[in-house]
């Protein structure tokens, strides 16, 4: 027997008869005699409907309000989701975030989970009871409710399976695991049976859209096993797992690519110290993140360029933030350039082995794709290139990576 | 100053441009003044969409679940409209029933409000905020949200205007007040100042849907001043008072009318003790209603007959329910006769005065209606006719009253 969290996204209830397909993937794993309990999200469409009613109203809305009215969401899906097993006979009963409680910090909006107590589900669960969790929600101390911004239903399915003490979460979506690239760029992409933590966390940070970043973190951290697996498919997902649990590593396990980033050149900048301090500072004032940073050698000893991204959505700021600025400074110009795209490579055995970023290089150098800017860490290589080589590039590596699919 | 609560019904509410409209009018409250608390329901259709959800998925649903989805609705409204509120200047802040807290019975799907601590609300009001709260919910002893059932909104404003000791309750709906008689069939009916309890409750029980008939006993029983009023004009609304309050009693206040009750007529039933008590024991033990009841005087000494009315909805369980005891008492025949309407006078000044009868008679006579049945309170006199005289009787009976507008 095993104690397993099911967390099913929105598309996976999106209308009655997926709730009821998903009461019976339930059903399923209670009757192989596991405990389990359920986090639901909200029904597809139906959390955009509120932030339009909320922007409607009042565009620089309070936070507070924002999360009652969003929070109803997943209200809705528990509610239906209890129903729907109750019908096929399977014990159930719905848990708003303040009946558990998960308890939060009053960041409304974008809150963190601080403590889940497990207790009351636990002993539910003792005497084969189903409890069906609303995901994304919370409540802050002063007794008002909190969302957890977007993502935020796999945060609460991962914080409750560290509160559980479960065996496994499955994280139920879409798609039927994490994929060793886009499978809309190639069509050879292969689904991963197992991924690390670490490369996991790359990738959804990278752009891999299947996972939040945030519960990878929180996973990795609480050692939470995560399978990612498809609600409308029988097939086996990916299980996101410590290291050790993968023998044969991969020297990459995946490409990844993302379109919103925004590069910006500060041209002929004065070479003396302080000067970056000044710059970076700015930005991040403005809570303006930056990615990639590359400085040139100064080659008069005089004056240098500075590239760095920034995420596209910013750029506007950035650039009005930077232009009096960088007049103040004294540098030539500030050059902003949206179409571009990072690419990466990620995979733990780069760790133990040389020749990742030869082979990076010369694949993009056979296709004639210029590099902006690279940035490395210890299981990753990013390279910033012009977006309308995006597809080219992600193919060619994939392939050089010996990625494709038989 | 004076302590107001108003209570915005679903068609209030209906939109955002509603929801705007009502935060201006709570405004104009709180720029008097006045220290004000908020009672909103669903979005007009929010509620039916949801309960239709719950029964898609489950027809004999477990009502603690019904509970769990619907109380949404009112969820919804509340963070919109604290939203409103700010959004023009005023200080707002929503509250679910379980934050208020409201407490209520565990009955789900149709609880009973227990008490409300309005502590932290008139704390706030002190302070000039304004608490906008979910009508129609509650939570019971376990934690568990209730709903109060249909109507439940304006029963959640009157027990607040309670426990705040308001001055006044006012209630805002898509009509301006409570008419002598349904608008749509007689052109001259009146719009009342001013009504008794006594006269609204019997108004509500009969067919007048403007209040709730729980609503309306919570105010008598706690002396809530009610006001009925619509959101969408100016006029001033019809205020529900203490019979103290009004100098000149009306012989007749209103005339009303339902369709929602079926008369029955037990045939030849033979005349010995007992026999009503148990036809009438097993229809409460099936928990159908019975209202009107006629038993003629036996002409032999050996048989006689009864005709009482139940609700429409009940009939076919009611016909179901007698024919095989019918028989087997020595009953010839149960005659059933869904097309039946239920026409009343109501008035307190009844009590002081003989003759409203007898002008009720003259006047169906006059028209040639044939009365069936007749039952009678202190403050009302009820007809069952052929429904097919409903108009023409309302009417004639406005007439006769005086109540028709000039």
């Amino acid at each position: 027997m095993a104690r397993i969290v099911q967390k099913f996204g929105g598309t996976s209830v999106a209308d009655l008869d997926r709730i009821r397909a998903i009461a019976k993937r339930v059903k399923r794993e209670v009757d192989a005699g596991h405990e389990v309990a359920v986090v639901v999200s909200a029904m597809a469409g139906a959390t955009n409907q509120m932030v339009g009613w909320v922007n409607g109203i009042s565009p620089l809305h309070d936070a507070r309000e924002y999360d009652t009215v969003v929070a109803t969401g997943e209200q809705v899906t528990i509610g239906l989701t209890a129903l729907a097993l109750q019908e096929i006979g399977v014990k159930a009963r719905s848990w708003m975030g303040w009946q558990v409680p998960i308890r939060t910090d009053d960041v409304h909006g974008k809150a963190r989970i601080e403590s889940i107590d497990g207790t009351a589900l636990l002993a539910r669960m003792a005497q084969g009871e189903v409890p069906v969790v609303a995901g994304f929600q919370g409540i802050a101390d002063d007794g008002r409710v909190t969302t957890l911004g977007r993502g935020g239903s796999d945060i609460s399915a991962v914080a409750l399976a560290a509160a559980l003490k479960a065996d496994r979460c499955d994280i139920y979506t879409d798609v039927d695991g994490v994929y060793t690239t886009d499978p809309r760029i190639v069509a050879k992409a292969r689904k991963l049976d197992k991924i690390t933590y670490e490369e996991m966390l790359e990738m959804a940070s990278l752009g891999a859209k299947v996972l939040h970043t945030r519960s990878v973190e929180l996973a990795m951290k609480e050692r939470v096993r995560l399978q990612v697996l498809s609600s409308f498919t029988d097939a086996p997902g990916t299980l996101v797992v410590d290291e050790d649990e993968i023998v044969e590593k991969a020297l990459v396990s995946g490409v990844t690519y993302t379109r919103d980033e925004a590069k910006v050149t500060l041209i002929r900048v004065p070479d003396r110290p302080g000067v970056a301090a000044d710059v970076f500072g700015a930005l991040a004032d403005a809570a303006i993140n930056v990615d990639m940073i590359v400085q040139n050698v100064s080659e008069d000893g005089r004056a240098t360029d500075i590239t760095f991204t920034v995420g596209r959505s910013d750029l506007p700021r950035a650039i009005q933030l930077l232009e009096p600025k960088a007049k103040a400074l004294g540098c030539r110009e500030v050059k902003p350039d949206a179409s571009v795209c990072k690419v990466s490579v990620v995979g733990v055995g780069m760790r133990s082995h040389a020749g990742v970023a030869r082979t990076m290089f010369d694949t993009l150098a056979a296709k004639g794709i210029n590099i902006q800017v690279i940035s490395t860490s210890e299981i990753k290589i990013s390279i910033l290139i012009d977006e309308a080589y995006t597809e080219l590039a992600v193919r060619a590596l994939h392939a050089a990576y010996q990625l494709d699919a038989a």
